[in-house]
């Protein structure tokens, strides 16, 4: 049997539509792009690649990169240090333009030129040079892609010939004190960073890297952390499509990011990334098919994140009420599926509101996943059951919930086996 | 045994921080508003409401009325005839702007008060008067709520005495003919809107209801579809907390709605409506303790929509190959937990990588949901199995995959068990 | 013999270029106005008006009303109290923006609406209602005009029918305490002022009221102290063309004020009043063949302000020493023209760079006119001359210099003749 | 006698009144600046100058180069060609913001640095190097002030330093297309511009320059033609004195220009060129003291531009009806003063509406000046007189009207006097 997935990107590439817009033209490399180069990409988190059309295609990683050196700035200086000197608020401008906010000067946010600029100089030490500063970017998207990627110099020198737009945001920001470099030298490392060429497998596996948390797929290197990860694609949300932010938080509800060259990065936290390629670009600067393709890709895989999840079958797979050998009464919660708030109260409910029992087994043998809060509210059940007398078991061989050593309560035995209670009569 | 959640939300109150902040004063009634009042209510997606503080004092609404007269514009007129009136960019200005977009003069977002008074006016039939308007609106508010709302008419007689800035921008938008009622009357009908009387417990059922992808949880009532529902919650995630949208995003993470008189209404889709009450407004209009108890509910509860799942246990429980007792060869592959389409790409994945078999088992029994895209795919694997010639069968008591009755290919088979492979070989 | 004057006006007339814009079409009054229709007055300061095209035609004031309701509340106020209300700066921005000073919150300059709806509530008392405040305005209108003006009705009740956004701009002007009136009031006073009904000559004599510092040419009342129109001329002449005022200082570079009903009013401080009507607007909203007409006019009489003078004959006319009867020296310095600043200087310094001498006489007999600081130089130079001991006479049958009763000195005397020196020889 | 001018220079550099404001600090020089240092200079049009105060203190001339650059660039380009690059309307902003036209990409006048710069990049031929762009200004900056100035190296090199502001402005105009040169040149070249070293006598002999539309009052050079100096002026009295425009207008009334370093450069055209210097700084970048001195010596000296002329002596003087030896009639209408239009226009209205004359005689002996417009009317005159068949005398030893060689008409006499009818009987 063939996987009906590549069928399926093969469709919407074909279905993408008519080749309006046209490439970027304000530098050769880019306005010989061939108008009708088109791919899709997706990656699951644990690696697996999906590819339909010129896949292998590569192109200057542009705006793409953005992302990418405002997640290596909070990993070298923290949230708190990034704030002070580039904002979170989306702009509602071109992606170019010279505002900053009006009273901390601050760029508005590291998704236009203005907070990607200021991005690219936090990155380092403070007696780091343009090289050295390129090489620690270079080294993240790197291990983003989960291989070495070159720079096309050609792309990188024509860029620096006509940046006469870049140069004039960094002197406004050098003129404020946002940044403290050179204005020259920091458009020199940005445009550097733009240049790095990747393809759209390369982008979507650093999409799934973000996916996934911050860990690369297929090296399981974990190369950013997760809440810097989280910050990452909270920006990308309300300000990766330029002054389209709305729009696309409307129709397609993935935190995404889009390049001048075509590209554009795509995120379902937990389950997959995405990337899309088509050098004709919409009037936001956006490309028109990668826009198409998100948009598709989000209705029929239900990737938007306002999208309420279907109904879950009951957390509560079954609640028996047992009585022992001893006559007395053990109460067997079965659990099944995802964990979160909304199953870990159901449980507390049902139990609190139920009758004291001298017993009591909580069933997670058909747990596919926990997360946080849920395993802290069993534990809590656990830790006053145990409080109010009652003898606790867990069936948990897959170890969801830690067995807390604490002073006061009686550890909760674990139980492989639910049989010798079978045979008690059901209350 | 007392449930642990009541005790939660005790400790966030007595723990969300010093009183700093006033509230509104430019009416008496919010100047006179009691400034220690604070409280907490989470409703579950299934109508249970947990409830700490003051969660009975009544106020009025005041701006969290916006997302549900705009989710009724929607409702009545569709989303296209809406975004022709008002947008979905954030503002990044205050909340009572008279700013429109540049070009087609529409407000930038329904959650500015521009866009909140042109969605109001979009409410209803072409003939309906100020009375008839408020009437749906009243409508759509109580059945979100589950009971019938009050208007506190002084609150309703103030605000009039004043509403200069709203006539202002009601004027405004008649001169552009966003909206085509006399501006007294849209002022007024919004007014009295704005003057709805609300419990945090109103509030929490509301957000529930949102929550639950339009159906109030106690009632069951479908009261908005879940289309209109997510294009609400999208709004709310980029423009919901005035501008501070960007802050809210990256602190917070879920989408919410803050009112004036100190309420802050959040959801987090398929699993819980929260509220908060407390009349100290920061800079922003916000509650300064309504923040503060979101961001910590968030934090504690993991409900950043931008924060990756945990790993959930591998959706292929068991992938077994047996052979029958005709010799052929039967793959048995056992799936567990939530599908969606990570989970359904894995189980096509392996099956492709795998070698032909005569028979093929899915067995879906420790399913606990499913959502559409992974319906599909797994459909797609036994549409694909069957043409190769493969024989299969489905273990699918909760009936997520349908029968297809597709002409070409043969039925699947539903099957309560598979005891009778058990005896045979295993491969 | 015909004067040429109503010839050159014909001449303009005729030379003012093809028909293109069109006349205001917000409502039908306006809307119907014939297109065609053209005229053009000058009126000198002494009241003699010359007309050319439909100078009897009437129409509604418009925006011109705009500086003499200035005038009023300056007037009335003050210039420090109304600066406190409204600003003097050019906008660069439409006439009927809702924009505002920032930190202020006062309308940026009288010219603008909502600088000239709070120039309108600002006159009169307190308690003055909306008729009260339109009695003053009418009174001034029809001062400045020579003649009680009508309004006309149907432009006033049609105004108000789609009014909304002067409604928008008083009721942003009531939220910020700008105006204490009820913004309907203020606007329907202000949309009354605006239908008072002129004509082309109305208009001309309405400048030339302005033109005289004040003093309406043909009833020879002083409606307006000097210091109030200057006040006015000099705001109209920064912000009286809505937002081509750089255009206009450069190009046609006299005070002006323009309506929406094809009025154009212009000011040469001194010499004359002008006006010329013609429905057609261009995109600023300004009468498309008026601005011809004005810059045409300004070109051909010399009416730019920045224009330097032509070189004035020498003001010093004859500067001898004759020897008196009784062999002293005697100095006559004789003045012609217009003496200001730069004419008393050269006066000075003559005598200051001269050598001592007996007596002095100071022949101001062809002097046309002088300014103040020219007749405080002069009387200075007598006073010094007289401390300095020499004997001072005065020609000056026009009393130009005021004879000081000054202790120190003596009084000089005023002779009528000269002749009884002639005997004597020059030196 | 002494001369009172220098003492009421004296007295107002004593009353100009505390010291408060800050010299500017962005570079050592000029943070080191004496901030006592003051001094006025008034140079009258026919190049006397009079001093007081630290006169001969020399400081970079800084933004005062503006108006000067502008007019350079208006003579080797003309005003259309400049016009498309840099506009002439106020802007409403500080000095250096990256503000240009929204559609047409200009900077908004010449007088911010956005526009200065762009002015600068148009001075010369399209080869030229900075070089030579500079030499041409300094020739025409040194032209003006009608000796050789130097540059402060230490100023200019200091200033390069920290010119990051500037160096952004640049680059977004070159981004833009508005400069075609390496904006780092066009920045290095305006640096040097206003590091040109001058005392006040120096910016009071070239504002003097301006006053007598364009030539050298020393000198006697005809620098700059009158119609670039009336551009000039236009654009200084609207947008010189950075975003305080309108209140110079209302307060002080003649176009000036003020620089960071401390001086103020005003013209009274026709009249005087003023200057003053004095280091502390107020909010919007104008010399605290030096905007008190302009204010004051504009009450003083009646320097207001839109202050009305005190009423001149009727330019009529003698209007008589004499019978001449053959009993024919002769009108001798006799005239003084400055004869502008509205004097002109007198003269041409009792003719037009006297009984007609054989003979007339038009005395012009006693006029001081006359403007073209006049001339043309009294030359208009007689040419009318002569076709209705009456036979024309001018008394016109001063030349001012020209003697038309005009076929039509008999060329008019002129007579030197009138005695010989004066033994005829007055009608």
């Amino acid at each position: 049997m063939k996987s009906p997935v590549p069928d399926y990107l093969d469709e919407i590439l074909r279905a993408c539509g008519d080749d309006d817009g046209a490439p970027a033209d304000y530098i050769p490399q880019l306005a010989a792009a061939d108008p009708e180069r088109l791919a899709v990409c997706v990656s699951t988190v644990d690696g697996h690649l999906y590819a339909s059309g010129d896949a292998d295609a590569a192109y200057s990683i542009q705006s793409i990169s953005k992302p990418f050196v405002y997640a290596l700035a909070l990993l070298e200086h923290g949230l708190d240090h990034v704030l002070e000197r580039v904002g979170v608020e989306p702009s509602g401008e071109a992606f170019d333009e010279l505002s900053l906010e009006s009273d901390s000067r601050r760029p508005l946010n590291p998704m236009i030129n203005a907070g990607a600029l200021t991005a690219h100089a936090l990155v380092g030490e403070p007696g780091d040079d343009a090289d050295a500063r390129f090489a620690r970017i270079h080294r993240l998207m790197s291990d983003c892609a989960g291989r070495e990627l070159d720079v096309d110099e050609g792309v990188c020198a024509s860029e620096m010939e006509t940046a006469y737009r870049n140069l004039a945001i960094a002197n406004l920001l050098r003129s404020y004190d946002v940044i403290n470099q050179e204005p020259l030298d920091v458009v020199s490392g940005y445009t550097r960073q733009c240049a790095v060429s990747v393809t759209t497998r390369d982008l979507a596996m650093m999409a799934a890297t973000l996916g996934s948390g911050g860990r690369q797929p297929m090296t399981g290197k974990q190369v950013l952390p997760p809440e810097v990860v989280r910050q990452v694609l909270s920006v990308m949300m309300t300000c990766g499509m330029y002054n389209a932010a709305g729009d696309w938080m409307s129709t397609v509800g993935f935190p995404a990011k889009s390049g001048v060259s075509g590209g554009i990065l795509g995120v379902l936290p937990g389950q997959v990334g995405i990337a899309t390629f088509s050098p004709r670009l919409d009037a936001h600067g956006n490309s028109t098919r990668g826009v198409r393709l998100c948009t598709r890709m989000s209705a029929d895989m239900g990737m938007h994140i306002m999208q309420a999840p279907e109904p879950a079958r009951a957390t509560v797979r079954r609640d028996r009420t047992l009585r022992g050998p001893d006559g007395s009464l053990v109460r067997v919660v079965s659990l099944q599926g995802s964990i979160q708030f909304s199953g870990a109260e159901r449980v507390l409910r049902i139990v609190a509101d139920g009758d004291p029992v001298a017993g009591f087994v909580l069933d997670l043998r058909r747990v596919a996943s926990t997360n946080g809060v849920a395993r802290r509210m069993l534990a809590e059940l656990v830790r006053r059951l145990q409080l109010d007398g009652t003898q606790v078991a867990l069936l948990d061989p897959g170890s969801f919930l830690p067995l807390p050593d604490d002073a006061v309560v009686t550890q909760p035995r674990r139980l492989d086996t639910l049989d010798r209670y079978a045979e008690h009569d059901r209350v």
